[in-house]
């Protein structure tokens, strides 16, 4: 069973510890993206992933491509050439004062390709999973039409379809959202729906956006989840993270599983984050991994909870821990012992 | 409306992490001191702002003016010469070892600076506001007359004084403090006082001492506030923040403003601090802002507290946020979600 | 009064931050071992504190042992030669990520020493109280052997000997950690024993392994320690260190003294833990100080206890703090105020 | 006399010592651009120094924005807006490895400016000296188009024009720079030229391209800069800096000025280059000082010289140094003793 | 055309900069050995590069295996298990003051391998050619063994055999060296074979030992080489990299290359030395790409020579170079110019 | 035979790599001074040395004194108290750009020290030779009478005295110099004296000042030499280093020792400074060790010499070498092949 993930890799200039971008004159240098970062933590659960995306023909190119690579991911279906690597800088919050992103994206190699150069027969040769999020079609109209030569192929091929809707607003309006991916969505089996997502990707309410109670709001979620599944019938699994969100550092996560009008939640995990980035995306790639080795839905669902809470304990996009190290945030206490 | 501040602006030195000063062998460097990092928040807030003060004529004089120059403060009335730069070395604790300070800052050239250097007509020529600490004429007798004879200027030219106590132990005793004050007081309009500052720099007791239960004793600060407005009746505001702290990082902080009789205070912010240094600063930069601006009372003080806290979250003396920074961490739940 | 430690000091490697080491090109290098932990903190503590081991000629032992003497150890017994320093990489873990410890001490120059290599009348010339770890004996049968011949002088020459079990699973098994302690354990006044080393090295059990909640089993606790004196009259003091562990960083530590048949106890500390490494040998050394100073028991629980608290918010596997530091940290809300 | 400056300012990013960009994790971030490293070299100079340029309204201008004022240059006339801040990516070479430049500028707001937004007669007011690099009009035909308003209202109002060709492959054709540069020139008084400027951006033949030998081609450079003169007659003063340049390190640096048909030479400097950016616009700053306070041709264009070549030995596109440590530079020996 | 390598990867830790191991508290952290050196710079070269070895199951034989990975090695053939991974310390100097390395490799995963661990068939499978360096069969009796089993299976399946002599003192004497590399000479296509080599290696003398005037005995060299494929007539290439070294830092290079009777000599590069380690690897990676792409003998000593001088420019053991950048050295004046 | 060394120890304070102070946040901190620096170097040559000053009591005092441990100097006669640590900042220059050290060592706590302090009786007591510079007695009046307290003991207890003219223009001028070391010199056995030292502390002129061209005058700096042995009788040995300074990293060095109206000469030296600093304690600390243990003449000054071009090869003020490596460096080539 193998993995494609198509999207946007960016450079990461990230101020060390809590300074600000203003006042730094150092930053920490990191690759990541979406769909980069499920592929990653993929191959890291030994997971057969490939990642797709285009990359500039210069040291900042291969420093990703280097990046992918070195944690196994197969990235032979890269394109090369264009004008520049998407980057963003990424400020830490703590407490109070919220984490900022700044992102330089505009003009990228990717976000210049067009429709045309996506060869998807070829691309999707030998795929049986093909993954991205909704970062993707908001980077460019190219980049949309290109989703949607994928997904007729996928449909045409039998090739499973997951999508992270991962609305983001400093890149795209919710009815430029819902346009898009109303013409995506029936395609899509697998859907993973956070906070704002469902509102702002598909007009669907399920939060009321207030972060501080969405585990509050489990029923209101699980109506939108239930939404989802009636408007797009393809949809045979919906996936949410629910949270409440007290300060940077002090929050709940609850995951939820709708899969054939039955739902799955995973315990509510009580965490400190070091670095609140690129959860949804372990999320996904836990979710995925537990689908490709056919998990119950009720171990995919703590399984990708624990690895998405993971997460927010690494430096960095990349979710850089295995599979035994999830297994054991599953279980009660696995971090109150030094092991030696 | 343009407010200079008069003071000493040090070379802060600083352990990485958690390092102590025992065992580091690198520090990092930053420039600050009270009324500095007033001007420099000012700044920051597009206010106009002047700072006062003696730096040697050498690399490190020249590193702390273009550090005030950098953010925008007003640095042409600084004064050159003398033989050094008043240094401290700041060790951030962490849960129950307290932070510790090692002052370097005697014989610099601030504190071996005349009264007779102060050209006071031209130094405050074109000035709306004037503001001080304690520390000022905690450092040198001379310091204490200049002042006396800048008082005696704005006294007569209209300007407004603004002080904040801020007594510090190692620098006078009581004693000392309460006679100097004593001449001082009559002048000024302004009074910010914390802590013990009441009545180590005053005489009034408005707090028993124990930092775990500050806010708890409101009532008595509000009795040592109006004392205050009584013996001094040209003290037309004095405003304090009120504490619990229970660990170096983890504290309760509220704003008290007593302005004519009456009392208006801020909500009580529940924070994390990443660095307890000068944060009574950003809370005077605060309010001389927002009475710059004409703010409401009530405004003032909760935009005075939301500045104060938020310097709890950035690295250095400088309080590097910006008014709209201030802003969003007054509003409720601003820091629950990462925007992009 | 003069201590002699004994066991295998490592350089330990660290990836910055929360950096893993698989991500990270950069360790933040020091030097530490139980035993030379408790030397260093008593020569702080300006205690006549010595310690044995054997370092490599090479400049890795140079360093460790630079390192004893930097901080005032007595370096004048330590041996010299064979094949290189053991290494150990800690790579710190937050939240629910538990901290992890990669060891690579396989081999050292202590490892492969001979027991014939210890003149103990030598070693022990001037010597009045000898501490050990339940590591030492567990890093070869050669040590172990030596460890005998050492017990066997202290008793004949009035040595008092001290000994932290300190069970190390990765070490040995509990069937060979009970062996070899039983012929050990007559010859020890004062034994140290926490969380599972009852079990695991002497088979009594006290603790039911729930890290969560140590504390709440004081009462069990207390019977194992009213055991061990028990079983082995000569012990005349046992002292433990009782956890709830919520989190890598948030638990709550209480100290048990038992002597002659009373129990004395310090006050819970609840801490936000910085580094979670060491705290058991900065026990074992505020007990040491204490009891070569003539502390009363309660005193010296208490103290023994601050002094371990403090090492977790302390870089390193040296416990860099000063009696002073400890003394304050047992006074309530010494924390509160940054003193300035 | 008010000189202002106009161009482009970027980020640098540098990965530290001799790494590459495909292996470092972390930046050195800086900010530079030739004109800007004109204006802070004469603010550092203690001439009265402003730039232009349009930076973005995020943390990223912020801080190119400060670091200008940091070292005294007027900002008052800098616009605000547009996408993003251009951006270069330094890797220093050494020996026979050359240093390499990724540039990732297009799509700044400054590129992205229109002519339109320049109002002249305001951003000239007060104004003696314009200056400009070659670099300005490459970076877009608005650019070009706005520098000759600048440059019309200069001759319209008796401002000084000085530019420095400083002709750059990677952004323009000698075809096209001649082009545009041709409708420059006759606006010119001061001109610099170096390397192979002469002939890309004004098709004058003064070099042979061989870097080892640059020096060697004195007669040459010297035929070239007269035939400047002879095309351009408003062209009043020429200056040259002459290379050999035997590796990234060991080089020989000479100056020429031609001003009224005399040649004034500066001696030969033999160096070693610490880091092999912005000489030329340390150079450029240096005759620009002299020229501001009447120096005579020999002794601006030593002094000019000195200026760029101490520019070799100091870390980031600015040349941090005095008046006083050019003047040193410029005296034999110099740097033979420390000074204590 | 596939390659596979032989031989031991290490941790190499480098204090900062020109610290000491004695004095630091930080180590930079890579991963290297002659072999896997070989392999990536073919991986960078776009060469089918795999490597050999047996690294440990833990975060660092996982680092390790992600260095190759990065870029671009083949590692599905590396063994997992065994005790550790082999670790060294390098010191750099400078001027007078010499590089050091202390060796901590005893003991690791693959210096305790056991011959019949290697399943050669399945090993060599697909490879078109077999690197090993001198270093490997040093390292255990074991290894030299299976050394031998593999080159049985070469010569029986017509895979050309390279090997590099590298001879390492601290590794094993002259007579069991030659007594080992007697055996496995027989079976070597092409020979690598720099300063004390042939001596050490194989009882031949070609080099009095004088680092400061290697090139002046190039006679002597060529006499040695000659030698060789007079011995071992299965030899059909013999190459030879010839130093003079001046200091640390100042060195001349060149090399020679034998085939069919026939000298190549590369021109003499003057270099300055960055850093000082892995210049054979490299020159023997540039050697293998040449004769891979049926190269002239005489490009092929000059792309290897500049290949391995432009190591001594680049921090690491890995030769981060692409093709194009040593053919850019092989040029005349190559570094003279930063292209922008 | 025990050495005691007596001066002032300061915290060093430098900016990383070749950064200027101006624009530097981070300064790396190491600790030195010139006699400190003499009494390490004995101690890592295996010598028993002592040092004396006075430290504050605080954690610069403490990390001060732990660095004279870490070495294994004996610190049991430092006193300890006073106002602050000295401090001095270093700025390495390269090239044409000179080295630049800022001090700010007034007011410290051996510069506020009484003759009084000084009890030499005990402070001499078991002392066999003593070793200052002329920095100590320029410090302060008070330490020159103490100074000359401790010569008279000297005299009067048959100890051995060195000194190291070491003239500091910053600290005093030339006649104060030279009345005060003219009260000294009677009292002094061994007198090392370089460049300017021989005018400007005894009026003897030896050198013209100019540093490039040391070395050519060793005929004007013999008779110097013996100039010194005529005045003062009592000096019975006189050693100079000469040297050729071409830029900050070129020079050559040349030892010269006078000892019985004969003169012993160093080969010359030339090298590649990497840290310009503290060679001249280095060559003390070789002149004495050698005297220590009976070198001849020729022998200790080819020790002394080769001692002190080592340390321009390594960071900070402490010349961490071995008499090991300081043989190797004896022998020419020493440097030419790393050992492995």
């Amino acid at each position: 069973m193998k993995v494609l993930t198509f999207g946007e890799m960016m450079l990461r200039l990230k101020p060390p510890a809590f300074s600000r971008i203003l006042q730094t004159d150092t930053f920490e240098a990191s690759y990541g993206g979406a769909e980069a970062n499920v592929a990653v933590s993929l191959a890291i659960f030994h997971d057969d992933a490939a990642y797709l995306t285009k990359f500039p023909e210069n040291p900042l190119g291969e420093a990703a491509l280097s990046t992918l690579r070195r944690f196994g991911v197969d990235t032979s279906r890269v394109l090369r050439g264009g004008p520049r690597l998407g980057t963003y800088y990424f400020e830490k919050g703590t407490s109070i004062r919220p984490t900022s992103v700044v992102y330089d994206r505009a003009g990228s190699s990717i976000a210049t390709a067009k429709r045309s150069e996506f060869d998807w027969p070829a691309l999707l040769d030998g795929i049986d999973m093909f993954y991205f999020s909704g970062i993707t079609p908001a980077i460019s109209e190219e980049l949309a039409g290109a989703l949607e030569d994928a997904l007729n192929y996928c449909k045409a091929h039998g090739i499973t379809v997951v999508s992270d809707l991962n609305y983001r607003g400093k890149m795209w309006s919710p009815e430029k959202a819902q346009s898009v991916m109303g013409r995506l969505m029936p395609f899509i089996d697998i859907c993973l729906a956070h906070d704002e997502d469902f509102e702002a990707a598909l007009g669907i309410r399920a939060f009321d956006g207030d972060m501080s109670r969405g585990i509050e709001q489990t029923e209101s979620f699980r109506e939108g989840m239930m939404e989802v599944t009636k408007r797009y019938p393809n949809v045979k699994t919906v996936a949410s993270v629910l949270r409440n969100v007290h300060s940077v550092e002090e929050s709940e996560w609850k995951g939820i599983l709708l899969q054939n009008g039955v739902f799955y939640e995973s315990p509510v995990h009580q965490v400190h984050v070091m670095e609140g980035v690129a959860a949804g995306d372990a999320f996904g790639a836990g979710l995925v991994h537990s689908l490709l080795h056919q998990a119950s839905p009720q171990e995919a669902i703590e399984f990708a909870m624990a690895a998405s809470v993971l997460k927010l304990m690494i430096s960095g996009d990349l979710n850089l821990v295995t599979e035994e190290e999830v297994r054991a945030a599953m279980r009660k206490g696995g971090s109150a012992r030094l092991n030696r």
